[in-house]
Formats: C-alpha cells, sequence, structure tokens
C-alpha cells in the first residue's frame, strides 16, 4: 500500500473561483510520480474554524498533506495561526527567518514593510523552509499520522520549494516505491489525433495512459510500475514514438532532461553554433518571448506593415513574400537561420475565435528555404500561441532532422 | 447571513491531477453571484466509503452543495450509488430517464450499450434534471439541511445545465441576496507594499478586504453586502483609490468595463488617435505579445546587440542611449510615441533569480521624453514579465495624466 496523500488549498480566491486551483493538479501529479495515492484535494477560505477543523480532520485521515496558501503578510492569511490553535503549537518569532524575510527587501532596495514581521512567527518545533523565491517561509511538521508541509501559494514559489526541498525531503522519510513515468511532448496534434494514432497499441493492464494538454505542448504519459522491466519499457515507448512520429519535439523520462520547444531548441542551436533572426505577426512577440535567455535570438521583430501588405496575397504570392523578407532579414543582421511568420485569412478570422486562418512558417538556411503551412482556429490568445509554437516548431524538425 | 455552498467534485482523474479542476472554479463564481457564501471545495476519487462519508459530512455543514461528476455508465461512477447508501435512498429505475437515453442515441444512429442503463437509475424521490446535452441526467435532493444538486462532469454539459435550469431553481429555492465587488488593479506595488498604505483606512465590519497578487496586477478587492449604501461604497473606494495613488491602472465594479492593463492603454490610445513603436530588451517580445490585437503597435523589436552595447553603460550613458535610440524609431517610423526599454546590471544578473537589474523606460511623444526607473528581482521569466508590466504602464500613466 502507498502512504495517502491529501491536498490543501488556502484562500478565498480559490474557494470564490477567481483563481483556478492549478497548485492542486500540479502537486497531485509531483505526489503520484514519488509513490504516494492522492486521495483528496480540499479548499477553503479565510475562517480560521474551517481552518482548524480541517488540519484536525486530515491529521487523522492522511499520511501526508501538502498545503498550500496562506502564508502571505496580510491579516487574511491565517495558515500558521490555524495550525498553532489546531495542534496546539503556539506561534514563535523565528530569528532566521526574519533576516531571510528583511534580506529579500534589501535585494529589492526596498525598506520591510511592518507588516511581514509577521512571516517570521512559525509553530513552536516546526521545520522552517527556506524560501528564496518569496518572503513567506514554508514549514513542516507532525501531528498525529499526517505529515504536514506548509508552502506559499504563489505558483513561482511553491514548485521550485517542492521540487528543491520537499520532494528529496518525502523520498528519505516515508518508503516510496517510484512509478517510472515516460512522457513523450507533441507540438501539432490535439489529444484525440493522438488517441487515434495509437489506438492499435496494446498497452499492458499494468500500465497507466494519460493525457495532458497544456499551452507549452501536449503530452502523452506512460507510468509504469517501479520494477517494470526496462527492456518492456524502452519497447513500449519506442512503439509508442514510431506511432507519433515526428511530431514527437521530446520524450521525458529516459534519462535526458527535457523541457519545453524553445528549450529543446537551444540544444541543437547551441551546439551546431546557430544565431537565429525572425519576424512574427501572429505570435506578436510571443515566439520571442518564449525563446527569452537564449543568446542565439539575435534580433526579433513584429511589424503592423508586413501584416498589412500579406493580407490580400494569395498563398504563391504569400511565400514569395516571406522568401524575400528572410533574405532581407538574413543580409542585415548576418545570422545563420532567419525564421519568417506570415498569415493569410485576414485581421477580422485572426479576432474570430470561430473562424480559421492560415499561418505560413518559413526557415531560411545559408542558401535552402524549407517552409509549413497551419490552418488554426481558436482565440486570439490561442492563435498566437500555437501560431507561435508552430513557427518554432519549423525550426526544431531542421535541427532535429526531421520531415517538414 | 449568505446561505453557505460547497463544491464537490468527483473523479480519479482530478486527485491525480490529470485533470485540472476548473468546475469548481466556475461554479463558485456562479454561486457568488447568486448570492451565496462559497465556503469549501472538496475533491475525491472513485472510492465508495470516501464519497459516502463526504456526502455525510456536508449534509451537516452546508446549506447547499454541488456536486459534478461519476454520473457517467462505467463501474467507477458511483455517485448515485453513495448518494442511495449515505442518505438511505435506494436506487430505483426511472423510466422517463431510460427513454431520454435511449433517444440520445438514437439522434446519433448509435445502440445504447447496455451499460448505459445504469444511468437511468436514481435515488428514490430525487427530482430527476433532465440533460439535452449528454446521456447523465443530473438529480437533486435534500438531507438534513443542504440541497444536493448533483451534475455531470463534463463542463460542456454541467454549464448549460447548471444556467438552464439548477441556477433558476436555487434563485426560488433560498433567499439571495446579491453581494457587490470592487476590485482596485495595481501594477508596481507588491500585496504588503499595499498593505502598508491602507493600513489607516477605517473599514466596516461588514465588508471584506481581500488581495489578489496575479501574474497581470495586484488586485485589491472589496466585497459589500447587498443593500450597502452608494455613498458610502462609493466613499470607501475613493479613499483606497487615493492611498494607492497612481499605481491604480483601473477600478473594476463601478460600472466601467476593465481588463489588463493593455486593455486600459487601448482605451485612451485609441481616443487620443495614438500610435507606437517600441524596442524591448529584458521583456524580450513579452511586451508585444501582451498587446496583441490592438492596431496601434504598429512595430515591436528586440535586437541583442542593442543590449550588449547598453550592457557597460553608466545610468546618464544608459538614458541618452535610450532617448537616442527612441528619437531614431520615431523618425524612421513615423509613430506619435515610442517606447524604449534597456537595463543594466548585465546578463548574469538578469538570469539570477537572487540578483537584481535596474529597468530603465523610456517614452517618447512630440518632443518630450517621459522616463521610469524600476529594480526588478526574481527568476528571468519573473524579470521578463516585471519589465513588460512596468515599461507599458510608463505609457499607461502619461495616456493617463498620472504622475511619472
Amino acid at each position: 500500500m502507498n502512504p495517502t496523500l491529501e491536498i490543501f488549498s488556502q484562500g478565498e480566491e480559490i474557494v470564490t473561483g477567481q483563481t483556478v486551483d492549478t497548485n492542486a493538479a500540479w502537486l497531485s501529479q509531483e505526489a503520484i510520480h514519488c509513490g504516494f495515492t492522492v486521495t483528496r484535494h480540499t479548499a477553503v477560505g479565510d475562517k480560521l474554524t474551517d481552518l482548524i477543523n480541517l488540519l484536525l480532520d486530515i491529521s487523522e485521515r492522511a499520511d501526508c498533506c501538502i498545503c498550500t496558501g496562506g502564508l502571505g503578510p496580510t491579516s487574511d492569511d491565517l495558515t500558521a495561526e490555524a495550525v498553532a490553535q489546531a495542534f496546539n503549537r503556539p506561534l514563535k518569532f523565528d530569528a532566521i527567518a526574519f533576516e531571510q524575510i528583511k534580506a529579500f527587501f534589501v535585494r529589492r532596495n526596498r525598506v520591510m514593510p511592518e507588516v511581514n514581521r509577521k512571516q517570521a512567527m512559525l509553530p513552536e518545533t516546526a521545520t522552517r523552509i527556506d524560501n528564496a523565491w518569496g518572503t513567506a517561509p514554508g514549514f513542516s511538521l507532525k501531528h498525529q499520522r499526517c505529515w504536514f508541509v506548509f508552502l506559499p501559494g504563489v505558483p513561482s514559489e511553491m514548485k521550485p520549494l517542492f521540487l528543491d526541498y520537499v520532494k528529496p525531503d518525502l523520498l528519505t522519510r516515508f518508503t516510496l516505491q517510484l512509478p517510472q513515468l515516460v512522457t513523450l511532448k507533441t507540438i501539432g496534434l490535439g489529444e484525440s489525433a493522438i488517441q487515434e494514432l495509437i489506438k492499435d497499441i496494446q498497452i499492458p493492464f499494468d500500465v497507466q495512459l494519460g493525457f495532458r494538454a497544456g499551452t507549452e505542448d501536449v503530452q502523452t504519459k506512460l507510468l509504469f510500475p517501479f520494477d517494470y522491466p526496462s527492456a518492456a519499457l524502452t519497447a513500449l515507448v519506442s512503439e509508442f514514438s514510431q506511432s507519433l512520429g515526428d511530431y514527437v519535439f521530446a520524450i521525458d523520462g529516459l534519462g535526458e532532461v527535457t523541457d519545453d520547444l524553445a528549450f529543446e531548441v537551444d540544444k541543437l542551436m547551441t551546439v551546431k553554433n546557430h544565431t537565429l533572426a525572425l519576424v512574427e505577426t501572429v505570435s506578436h512577440g510571443l515566439l520571442a518571448a518564449k525563446c527569452v535567455g537564449y543568446d542565439w535570438l539575435v534580433k526579433a521583430s513584429y511589424e503592423q506593415g508586413v501584416i498589412q501588405s500579406a493580407q490580400a496575397m494569395g498563398s504563391a504570392e504569400l511565400l514569395d513574400t516571406a522568401k524575400g523578407l528572410a533574405r532581407d532579414v538574413q543580409e542585415k543582421t548576418g545570422v545563420t537561420s532567419v525564421l519568417v511568420q506570415l498569415y493569410s485569412g485576414g485581421k477580422e478570422a485572426l479576432r474570430d475565435k470561430d473562424q480559421s486562418i492560415n499561418v505560413l512558417s518559413v526557415l531560411l538556411v545559408g542558401n535552402r528555404f524549407y517552409e509549413t503551412n497551419h490552418t488554426i482556429v481558436g482565440s486570439l490568445n490561442r492563435k498566437q500561441n500555437q501560431a507561435a509554437l508552430l513557427t518554432l516548431d519549423l525550426l526544431r524538425r531542421y535541427l532535429q532532422g526531421k520531415a517538414i
């Protein structure tokens, strides 16, 4: 039997529905990959008695509980107080936490507001979890059968704290048998298209198949038992990989470090000493934004004039224009590769979620052109994001030697 | 006192994190707009005893409960069975529900699988909720103090069922009074800085104050009772607005439609017939990406050369360079306004979450320059996002006639 784990989210913004609780889903997946069985999610608001009762219930029900939120400096942040009352561990001033909070403000050239002092008050005998990403330290403690971990609710603080500190700690604290997770990441295929491509694959009863469609990719996930034979694992993954073909831009869980599409592009741009300049239209800066931190992106631009002149063109003329633009940019910048993105369908279609547009991506490397065409539908923001991914994916296919 | 309402989501896909529970957030907002106080969200998987215990707990705790999921035809859909056992109301065959399920398949030219017969089994004395969007009928019933509503978990069935049938029914069943929500949206102030600025304001006991720090803004929220006098409401909001000063870029809930920062900028850019060109560094395309859909953004560019040449500069030289660039862009593009963003601190500091950088934003309108300086710290992605917002906020302050 795996140890059981519950997720507890605190905050009025969650129970009032102003924020969708994505932390709970993220933490659940992480916990399952550690070998826990996740049994329940609960979210409550800012009522102290609700928090206290819930903490007491969970302490008798679960082996582990990850709590997020309610650690901020303001009066509606009640988690530490609730823990103090529920588990009879009065809050104590933690001098090291206080120094860290002050240092956080010093780094930002700001004076620490008096209210932040509250964040240095931790329940007696709790273990502090240092937070290098924000002001609120986390903390952990055991009550009854349950090991509680309290983390800030801001995802950009919660996630690194969990990965860097909490996860390694849980792995030593519990006897966990880690299942093996392999994730095939794709761009350009929807979930139902993926299901269709893999429908003939025989999946053993003890392997769990799952899907996750996010903004950066669509993931096909295979969860194997901890003792699944490695040859059989490799064989099944390779069957999936062949069925999904060149849409797969990375496979996670076989040893190689993977991340988003820009990260995979970076691996090969750096190895091959490539530089890139790009002209965006539909993606409107978002393609450059996805490449933040990589030095091979030398120049990126968005110009309304380019869009307007491209709007009335047929597909042959559009392609010629894109090629001309690419050559222009190549001459002016001296980069080794140029991406140009144009679209047809008109501005009205771009903004109307029920109308589709056609996105043309052209890649110029040396004297060779490569091109892809994609029909995109959905809201303006969805079209913007898909266009950014699909244009960048042309470069990925070129670098990985895949079909274009 | 508003009646209390809980959301209960059933499904392994929720507790394992494969699906983010967007239903809970959507239903909570709907319930609050009806005048309920939402007190808790709970998600559990496919264990019958978990479901039964939770139903019994809720029946003693809440005035109303909306449950989603677990109404499907397969063996892991246990909601009706759990209700039958928890509330001692044996399942009975509902002939009308069965006809509707059969008709659903006939309309699709398919034969009804035998398993779907299960969906016509409803707890004794429950009120059936006809489902025109799928096979599973919903149902509702009262146990102890709580009115329970059971709906399918598929959002495309759940939402119309709630809006068309459940909501009108709840409005007659409960005495509900709609609260008034006012939200002050700011850029450039953290939650604790806000708390500090407003600490002297006397907040009446029946007004709820809340905060929400998101990627696009930091929100200060005031929730007033339905019958709060409008003069007193306006007076309190204006006290908050004056305390937060020119950081407030929009106030939601007083009649005007508001959205993110780019939306507020758009209102005035369009009225004043402005056009904009911009040069980004730290924000790396994200500022342009935030302005997607607005025609006044004529040209945006990111150039590594600009960054490299700016890296070794002192602040006076940095300012001169930014101004020179702005004038250059103005001449070449003929726009009415130019934004240039440069930074000092170096590339290493940009990527190191513990180091800060200084972001200089320069706005040129006609012959006049405006500038702001901000120290930004945090991960690369946080710096990128903050830089995009703060540079755009300079334009917002100019357009709204605020202090720069």
